[in-house]
This record gives C-alpha cells, sequence and structure tokens, in this order.
C-alpha cells in the first residue's frame, strides 16, 4: 500500500486533539478552570495516540464521509470515555498503576478522590457531547440515540465494566483461551467496535456496510489485545510509557503465555487479515482503515 | 389539600421498583447475575424512597400525560443515575460511609473495586435506558437527546461532579449563604432540576410551562436540601437509616450551622411556598407536586 499512515494518523490525531481542547473552551466553561477539569484534561491530554477516535473517522471516511465537526464531535466522545477508562483502571482499588504513557497517574498527580470524580466527569461528559450533535432531521436524531445506545452498551455492565471485572477477577488464574478472548471482547473490544459503529453509522452506511465494518472492529479489536500482550514482554519500558513485564508480574494470563509467542505472532497476522477481507468490498476510501488494521503489527519494528 | 400523598408515592414507588427489576430481567441477561450486576442491585434497591423519578412522573402528569412505560424508563434512569452518584459519594476516597439507608453501603458488602465499577456501570446504564426508548417521529428523537444533554450537564462537571468537589473542599470550611446555596444548587439541585425537567419534556410542556416546572424544582431543590440538614440535626439514627449529627461531626457547613434552627426552619417554608407559586398556573393534575413540596417539611413530624 501508497497510503502514507503516518501523516494520516497525525493529521488526524491533531484534529482531534484541537476538537477535544474545544470542548472546554466554550463560552459557558469557567476562566479558570477548576481542578476538576485539570484533572479531567490531565488525563485526556496526556498524549493519547486517538486510535478510537481515528477508528470512528476512518469509518465514516470509508463511506465517504470527510471528518466533519459532526464526525469529530462523536470521535471525542470516544476518546473522553476511553479516558475515564484509563483513569479508573489505574486506580488503587483497581490495577494500582503509578505510571501511564509515560506520566503520572491521574490519582498520582492529583489524588485518588479527584481521579475517581475525573473519571465519572468524563464517562458523563461522553454522552453530552453526542447529545449535543445537532439533528436536523429523524433520521439524524436516530441515529444519534443509536449510537448513544450502542456506546452505552459498550461501556456499561455487559461491556467493558463487566471485562475489568474479569480482568481483575483473573489475576493469578489460568484462563482458557476462550475466556481470555471474551474478556478482551469485553474489555477493549466493545469500545473499538462501538467506535467503528459511530463512524459507520454518521457515514450512512448501508446494514451490509455496517456489518463489514463491524467485523472489520472485532478483528482489529482482538489483533490490538494480542500485540499489547507480545508488547508487553518484548517491548521496552521507555517505548512502551509504561513497565514492561506488568503482566507476567502481575500473574495474568496473555496470548504469549497461553500460546507462545511464535503461535501468539501467527495469530495476531491472522486476525489482521482478517480484518482486511472483511474490508474485500471497499474501495480506496478504506484503506487508512486497511493501514491501520496492517500497523498493529508494525509498529514493534 | 385532600390529595392522599402517602398512597400516591407507595403507588409510583411500586412502579418505580417493578421497572427497575425489569431492567435486569431482560432476556438479554444472563440467567446468574454476574457479581457486577448483584452489586449493582443490590444498592439500586435498598429503599431508597424514589423521589427522583416520581418527580420525573409527576411533572409529566401536571401536563396531562399518565406514566408510560416511556415515562417510567425517563423515570429508571433518573434513579439509576442517582444510585451511582450515592455509590461513588460514599467510598472510602469520599465520604467513607458504612451506612446507608440502614444497610451496609456498597463498598462494605461487596469491595472497593466492585463499588466503584458498580458506580460506573450504573451511571452508563442511564444513558442505555434513556436512548433505548423508542423515538416515532423527529419530535421524540430530539426531545430524548434533549433529555439526555440535559441530564449529562445535570451529572457532570458542572453538576452533581463540581458540587461533590466543593462539598468536599468544605470541610472544616465554614462557606458563606451563598457559596453554600451554589454547592447545593449543584450537588443536588441539577439532578432534581433534570428529574422535573424529563418529565416535562415528555409531557410535552409548552416553553412557558416548563419553565414554571423548572422554578418549582429549583425550590424544592433546595427545599430538600435545607430539610435534610435539619434532619440531620434532629432526626434520630433509626428513621434515618443513617447515623444523625454527622454533619457537625465532619465540620460541614449547613443551614442550621449557618442561619439557626428557626431562621433554617422559615428558610424551607419560604422555598416550599415559592415552589407552590411556581404551580399557580396548573389544574389539580398538579396535585402531586404540590404536595410533594409540603412532604417536604412535613416529613419530619
Amino acid at each position: 500500500m501508497s497510503f502514507d499512515l503516518t501523516s494520516y494518523l497525525d493529521t488526524r490525531a491533531d484534529q482531534v486533539n484541537d476538537a477535544l481542547m474545544r470542548i472546554f473552551d466554550s463560552g459557558s466553561a469557567p476562566a479558570v478552570p477548576t481542578r476538576i477539569q485539570e484533572a479531567m484534561t490531565y488525563s485526556l491530554m496526556a498524549g493519547g495516540k486517538r486510535i478510537r477516535p481515528i477508528l470512528c473517522i476512518a469509518a465514516a471516511e470509508a463511506l465517504g464521509l470527510p471528518p466533519t465537526p459532526h464526525i469529530l464531535t462523536a470521535a471525542c466522545a470516544i476518546e473522553v470515555l476511553h479516558t475515564y477508562s484509563l483513569i479508573h483502571d489505574d486506580l488503587p482499588a483497581m490495577d494500582n498503576d503509578r505510571l501511564r504513557r509515560g506520566k503520572p497517574t491521574n490519582h498520582i498527580a492529583f489524588d485518588e478522590t479527584t481521579a475517581i470524580l475525573a473519571g465519572d466527569a468524563l464517562l458523563t461528559l461522553a454522552f453530552e457531547l453526542l447529545s449535543a450533535i445537532p439533528a436536523k432531521g429523524h433520521k439524524e436524531g436516530k441515529a444519534l440515540l443509536d449510537i448513544i445506545h450502542t456506546l452505552s452498551r459498550a461501556a456499561g455492565y455487559k461491556g467493558i465494566i463487566e471485562g475489568q471485572m474479569q480482568d481483575l477477577a483473573a489475576e493469578d488464574i489460568r484462563l482458557s483461551l476462550e475466556e481470555l478472548e471474551a474478556m478482551h471482547a469485553l474489555k477493549t473490544g466493545a469500545l473499538i467496535g462501538a467506535s467503528v459503529y459511530a463512524g459507520a453509522v454518521l457515514g450512512e452506511g448501508s446494514i451490509t456496510q455496517i456489518e463489514q465494518l463491524g467485523r472489520y472492529a472485532r478483528h482489529i479489536g482482538l489483533a490490538f489485545q494480542v500485540a499489547d500482550d507480545i508488547l508487553n514482554v518484548e517491548g521496552d519500558t521507555a517505548v512502551m510509557g509504561k513497565v514492561a513485564g506488568t503482566d507476567k508480574h502481575r500473574g495474568k494470563s496473555t496470548y504469549p503465555s497461553l500460546l507462545g509467542m511464535d503461535e501468539s505472532k501467527a495469530f495476531e497476522k491472522k486476525l489482521v487479515n482478517n480484518a482486511l477481507k472483511a474490508l474485500a468490498d471497499f474501495d480506496r476510501r478504506a484503506d487508512p482503515l486497511r493501514s491501520i488494521a496492517v500497523f498493529i503489527i508494525e509498529r514493534r519494528k
């Protein structure tokens, strides 16, 4: 593929970052940010790669819709919700992490109380943003309600939260491959699926196209997790921005621990190929999505 | 007023409880509840009086709309969100309360990790419920997005969460009356306002009617807080289901501590009268709202 992914990711990440900053610049916000706003923006602007919002944008682009302000708002809502889940995951009562992307986690930079509330506020903000997108007609209104419903289900007690419960319960327990895959499908797959779905619905995809993009999302969602597990073993702390080898230290089941390293890499490759196959009916406007799938493996090199 | 409030509150609370139970009875839920579901329903079914959802229902009734399944779903969303805020408020990093409504708080009955996640899940569920209400036409769709927007703003970093930040920062500090009122407007007033607003919008009130119901909500919201402060001094632990005198123990500013008891009771009465005045243009169908306002003072007797 001749597609320049690095330049694409940089451009889209800049657009997402600009849109995220504007959320707190609105006229109704106080001139001096409150402590809760400071805590929210601290984690929101901590250098995330914006993969989920870019997937939302790229899914809409695959259907011919450029990154309009509405798409960017939906993309921001997804990143805001993702940031909430990171802040709460890092809490002392959860993974008790002190470092994230090379910076102190929210409860270290602020305090536990503020970190819990900043997470709550970001989760709430995701729905404030989505519900503020203007709906000109019945179709647009229904699409927004559909996206809110999909995102809330993905984030809820049958999605991310159940995944986190299973993940925490699984420390020092050897999961089966099926259990590991089910846990990841909830903990990380659901939100990646919702990100692509939001872009697909706003891009007014047909039922078939939305289904194909959903298949793409399921495969890259799992591929990302396998790649993360591999990185956790092979990566170095400086590149990752967090301490390498933490999974093993915590006794967590991972793909390398269940399958071995070679088979994990083969599995990851198969998932990426399946993701590409799901996009077979799409034209070159789906190249960003295709390149992102390939990038999952490439980013280690 | 000859209106039988006790019977009204019992009937409506039963309807809300039935609707809340049905959320988790849906066909897609697993037969054996997960631990996160158990934690969610534990606090949701811990004997709350359902004042907020009943205010939503009563506001719609004041406009002539009976408690339809859609109204009940919106009412449940509000109670579910309220329950999240109670669970997180009780956490060790917040108020560190061990008892709520005479029962162990969520993090005592389960654990801190589960309590944080159960709160997160309930907050998310509120938006899942609202976005699942079917919108037949453009008007209904816009109304639902409007309610989601109002509720998320009320719950967010310029609403409940900022109120909680201010409340926690104010321990052992003597607030001015203005600061105390501003804090309560955010911490409890915003959600009471959103509850009434949801009923008013679903009941298809005119702009004037929605404004009048909003004025009613602002006055009873504050009256509830003044009444709570009075109860915290005069109440006994058995009736309240929590330990009396805790506000004084924590060095929190309250209406009795700033105004004295007599003036607090006069202020509370004035607020209730203003709430009743806001309903002057409404007919007898607003009697439930009127009786609830009067009940705020009466419940101590």
